[in-house]
C-alpha cells in the first residue's frame, strides 16, 4: 500500500485528486491538509464525500511532523507556495508530486519573470521531472520530484507536440486558442468567478502574458529543437470542467490530413490515454476522465493545419495526470485508479 | 461472467447502463440493441465511448435470436414497447430488468387508466418485483423480472418511505414537489428539448397527471397499509442530471426532527446507497453516483416535516438501480460495479 | 424631470434600477452610490454601461450632502442599513422607495425576531406603504415611504391573493415552494455563490426559516382576515434570473379550475404586469420584463389547488416594481419605462 | 407608420425581429409568416408575447397576396429559401431586407459553390446591399434590398476591417476563432441542439468549411483591396446568445497597442453601436443589445495583434441589425428601436 498525503485538499484540483487516491486500489490516504479549513471534516467541506472519507483536514505545520509516515506526497498550493515543503519532504525520502507552478519551469530567471517571484530552491530545478507522461515517461519513472503540468499546457503541447517534432510547421506560425470551463479558476472568493457573472457569457482573459505560455513554449521548443514563440490566448467557459485547445500552424509543406493522421497515429500509439479522434474533439467526451482526445483538419486554402485537444481541466489537466505520474513512479500499471470513462451527459 | 445485453442502449438511460456494465468487473455486454442507430457503432453515437465499447447496435428482431447467449436482458423502452421481447426473454430462462414502466404497477387497470395503453401481459404482474432495493432487497433477489422504477418515484419513496411506515404524517397531507435535469426528458426529438428552449429557465410540467404519480401512491399506500392519494408535481431544472423532491407532510403528533432523523437512520441503516445527511441535499452531491441523500428538517410553527432527498436520476433513478438489482438477482455484492462517487464540480 | 438617485447601486438589484432609470423618459439619476466602489466610474463595475453612463459611485456621506437635489430616492442595501438615511431623506421632503427590508413587516417587533436586529425608527412604520401594486395601488400614490417588496414575497403573494381573499382554502394548508436563480444571493463573495457550486445543481435552503416567511403571512393574512402560518420553501436554480412559486391549497369546496381562473381574471383585471396564463408559467417567459405570470391548477383526485407564478427576481421582484411604485407616486403612467417584454430565448 | 411583414417568424431571429418591431414606434407589424405554425397564434409558440402581439401566423401564400399592404419585408428563412419572395416583393415595390444568405455573396458561382444551390436571380445580386451598416451606411439608405449579414461575419468583419483598411497586417496572416452560444444552431430538431448534448460542453464545426467564410473574405478583401483568404473556425459555447470573435493577424511594422485603438476610434467614430473598449470584451455585456464591443491586444513578443468582438448573434447578428438597416432605409434615426442596454446578469 502507497501511502499518500495531499496539501492543499479542498481547492477542486486537491479534492479531485483525493477523489482518486480514495478509488485508488494501491492508496492510502495518510492525511489531507488545508490551510483555510484545518481541524474540520473533509466532508464538511465537500458534501458529495459524506460517508465515504473519514480524514479531518491537518494544517501544514501538522504536515510537517507526518512526512515520514507517507510515501508519496501531492501539492496542490498557489504558485510560491510549495519550495519547503517540497525540499523538506525529498529529504525525508518522500516522493513528490508538485501540481503547482513551481518547479515547471527549468530556468529560474524564467519563473521569476513570468510569476514576480523568487525562486527559493532553483537547484531543485535539476531534478524535477515535467510530469507530462507521453513524452517523458522514462524520467518519471525514476525520478523524486514530479513539476505536473499546467491544465492548458497538458491541452496544448498534447495538441501540438507531434507536429513540432517532425518539423511540419512554421515555427513563427503558432496561435493556440483555448477554452477552458470555470474550475480553473479556483475555488477562491473573486467577483469574476461568481455564477451571475459568469454564465451566459464568453471573455477572453490573460491575453499575451498568461503563465502558462512559457511552460508550453519550454515544451514545445524541446519538440522542435529550436526556440519557438507563440500566442496563447485563453477564454472563460460557462461550464464546469474541460479545456478545449484550437491549435493552428501554418504547413512548410503539402501534406494531406490523413497523412498528420497517420503521424500523430504512429506518436501516440503507446499512450492509453490519449485518442486520437476522427470527429472534433468535445470536451464532454472527456469530463471525468483522464482522456485527451486530439482530431486534426488540414485547410487545404490557407495551407493551415488545425489541431484540436480536449481534456479535463482538473483530472488530465491536473489530478488525474498527478496519479498517473505516481504510478508510473511506484511500478504500478499506469491507468490504475484512474481507468474511469466519460459519461455522456 | 454474466453475459448481459441492454435494449434501447442508445437513450440516455441505456447509454449510462452501457457504461456502467462496461466498468463491471463481473458483466460481458453481448449486445446492444438501438432501433434508431441499428448498425452503428455505439461509440459513434455516443464519442466518449470511442476507443473503449467495440459494440455495433443491433436491431430488436436480431436481438431475439440471440436471446440464448445472454443471462441477463435489460431494457429501456418507453412504455408500451417492452411486452413482447420481456416474454420471450424470461420464455429463454433470461433474467429480466426493464426499466421502463410497463411492469412497475401491480394493477394492469391502473396501467392501462394512466398510460392509455393496453396491458398485454397483465399475469406477468404477478412475478415482477418492483426493483426498489432498499424496500424489496429479498423479493429482487429471488425474482427473475425486475420492475425497476422510475426516477422521481425512487426518490419520492425513498423520501417518505419511512415517515408512511411509522404512521408519523396525515395521509391526505403528503406533497411532492420534485425537480428534475433535462436528460428526464430523453434524447428524443421535441423543441422543448432544445438548449435554447430549457436553459435559463424553470418550469413545472404535467401536474395532477404526471405517470409516476400512481407508482409513487401504489409503494407508500403499501408502506402505509392503506390507501394513499397525494400530489405530485414535477418541475424541469436547467442542469443535466439529478432529481430533487421536497416531500410535505402534516405531522400527526408532536414528535422532534431529532427522533425523526433516528427513524430515518435506522430504517435505512443496512442499506449503503442511502445517506441520511444532516445538511440539505443537493443533487451535486450524489451526480454520477448511485446515492441518495436525503435531509429532513420539522417546521414546529406549522407542524409539518419536510424531507428531501436527491439523486442522479440516470443513475439511483434507473441505471445505476439496474445494477444493482442485478447484482442482487446474481448473487453479487450490491455495489459492485457502482460504487462511485460524486465529483464535487 | 424627476430627479432619482440609487443607494446601493452595484448590488445586483440595484444595477438594475440604474438600468430602468437610465432609460426612463422622465427621470434623471443624479447620483449613484456605492460603499464598495465610491469614487469609481459605474460602468467599470458593470461594463455593460459602458459609453452610457456617466455616473461615478460616490459614497454615503456625500449621499447625505445631496439630498435636497433629489425627488426621489431609492435604496438597495442590506437589512438593518437603511434606518438612517431614510429618515434624513423624508425629513429633507424626499419620496423614498426602499427595495431592503426594514419597513416591509408592520411590527417591530416581528422584524426584530426574524431579522436579529433593533428597530430603529418604529414609528416610520405607520408611514411605509408595502409596496406591492396591485393591492396597495391607492396607498402607494399617497405615500411618500414605499417598502418595495421582496422577490419571493411577491411571486407568492400575487399566486395566492385571491384565493385567500375569496376564502376559497384551507387556512393551514398552504405551501409554498418557491425556486429562484442565483442573482437572488445577490453579489457577496460567498463560496456557496461561486459558478462551480451552483451550476448542475439544485438545492433548497432556509428551509422553516427564511425571512420572507413573515413577509408573505402578513399580507396573505390580510388577504384572508385571519391570521395565517405558512410553509415557505426556497431552492436555488441553476440560472442567472427568476422566481418560480408553486404554491398549493387545500380547496374548502367543489370549485373548478375554470371557476378559479374567472376570479384570478376578475380580480387582476386592471393589472398591466399580471398574466393569468392558460399555459403553466416559465420563467423565461418573465425575465428581463416586470410581468408575473399565473397558471392554475386543479387537482380533483387530492382537492388540491395548485397556483404557480413566474417572475423576474431583480424586476418585478426588485427593481422594476421599485420603478411601478415611483411611477405611482409622482402620478406617471404605471408602466412608464418599464414596458419591456421578455426576450424568448 | 411603416408597415412591416416578418417571414420566418417563428425561427428565433424571426421571433427577435417580431420583438423589436412590436417596441418600435414607427413600425406597425401587418403580419408573420411561419411554415411551420401557420394558422397559430404567434404567441402560442412564443408565450413571452402572451398579451402583447395578436397576430396568428400565415403562410407564404396567403403572405403573397398581403405585399402590397407593406412597406417592408423582413425575410429570416434558411438558404435557397427566398428567392422567389424577394422577387415577388420588389416587383410590387416593397423594401426587402433578407436576413438569409441568399444575397449575401456577391457571385452567383461563389454562393453556389459554398452553399451547393442554384442561385435562381443572380441579377438581383446588383441590387443587393451587404447590410453592414458601419460599413455600407450610404448605400443602404438608397437601396430597395438589403443582404442582412450572417451573425458570425459580422463580428468578424467589424473587428478586422480597420486593420485590413489601414493595411496593417499581413494578408495571408488571418485567424478567426470564433464562439457563439446555441441559438446560433436556429430552432430546428436536431440531436446536436439538444440540451443535454450542449450543456456543459465546447466543441469546433466546421472547420475549413463553413458557409460564413466567404462573406468573411469577400469584405474583408474589399477592405484590403486586395483577395484575401483566411482561416474562420466556429465553436459551439453553452449559453443562449453571443458571439466572440478572437481574430489575429501579423503586423506588418512595429505599431502599438495604443495606436492601433486610435485607428479604430477613428473608424468607427460616427458609429452608435460600436463600442471600443479598453477591457477585453464579454458577450454578456452585449447580450440582448445592438451593441458591437472591440477590444485590442497587441503581443510584442510575437508581433500580432489580437482584435476581440463580441455581438449578440440574433441582435447585431440578426434582427438587431436588420431593424437598423430599415431605420436607414425609412430616413429615421438609426438606433431607433434598437437603442437597449444589455442587462448586467
Amino acid at each position: 500500500m502507497i501511502k499518500g498525503a495531499v496539501i492543499g485538499a479542498t481547492g477542486y484540483a486537491g479534492q479531485q485528486l483525493v477523489w482518486f487516491l480514495h478509488n485508488h486500489e494501491y492508496v492510502k490516504i495518510e492525511f489531507v491538509v488545508s490551510h483555510s479549513y484545518a481541524d474540520e471534516a473533509f466532508s464538511k467541506i465537500y458534501n458529495n464525500y459524506t460517508g465515504f472519507i473519514q480524514n479531518k483536514c491537518i494544517n501544514i505545520q501538522q504536515a510537517e511532523y507526518k512526512l515520514e509516515e507517507i510515501d508519496v506526497l501531492f501539492i496542490a498550493l498557489p504558485h510560491g507556495k510549495s519550495f519547503d515543503i517540497v525540499k523538506k519532504a525529498l529529504a525525508k525520502g518522500v516522493k513528490v508530486i508538485d501540481l503547482g507552478a513551481d518547479f515547471r519551469l527549468n530556468e529560474a530567471a524564467c519563473y521569476e519573470k513570468w510569476y514576480g517571484v523568487e525562486h527559493k530552491f532553483p537547484e531543485l530545478l535539476n531534478d524535477a521531472v515535467y510530469g507530462l507522461v507521453e513524452i517523458y515517461r522514462d524520467e518519471i519513472k525514476k525520478t523524486r520530484l514530479i513539476a505536473n503540468p499546467g491544465c492548458y499546457t497538458t491541452a496544448s503541447i498534447l495538441a501540438l507536440y507531434p507536429l513540432l517534432n517532425k518539423g511540419l510547421i512554421e515555427m513563427d506560425s503558432i496561435i493556440i486558442d483555448a477554452k477552458s470551463g470555470v474550475s480553473g479558476a479556483g475555488r477562491g472568493l473573486k467577483v469574476t468567478s461568481l455564477y451571475g457573472e459568469c454564465n451566459e457569457s464568453i471573455k477572453a482573459y490573460g491575453i499575451a502574458g498568461h503563465r502558462h505560455t512559457p511552460e508550453i513554449e519550454q515544451e514545445l521548443s524541446k519538440a522542435a529543437g529550436e526556440k519557438i514563440l507563440l500566442n496563447f490566448t485563453p477564454h472563460l467557459v460557462p461550464m464546469n470542467r474541460g479545456i478545449l485547445a484550437t491549435c493552428y500552424g501554418k504547413l512548410k509543406n503539402n501534406i494531406s490530413q490523413e497523412e498528420i493522421y497517420k503521424i500523430y497515429k504512429e506518436f501516440y500509439k503507446e499512450d492509453y490515454f490519449i485518442r486520437i479522434v476522427e470527429t472534433l474533439p468535445e470536451t464532454r467526451n472527456v469530463r471525468g476522465s483522464n482522456l485527451c482526445d486530439i482530431g486534426i483538419r488540414v485547410d487545404e486554402r490557407t495551407k493551415r493545419v488545425i489541431v484540436i485537444s480536449a481534456i479535463d481541466n482538473l483530472i488530465k489537466g491536473a489530478a488525474g495526470q498527478a496519479v498517473q505520474n505516481m504510478n508510473l513512479m511506484f511500478g504500478l500499471e499506469e491507468s490504475e485508479g484512474i481507468n474511469v470513462l466519460s459519461m455522456a451527459i
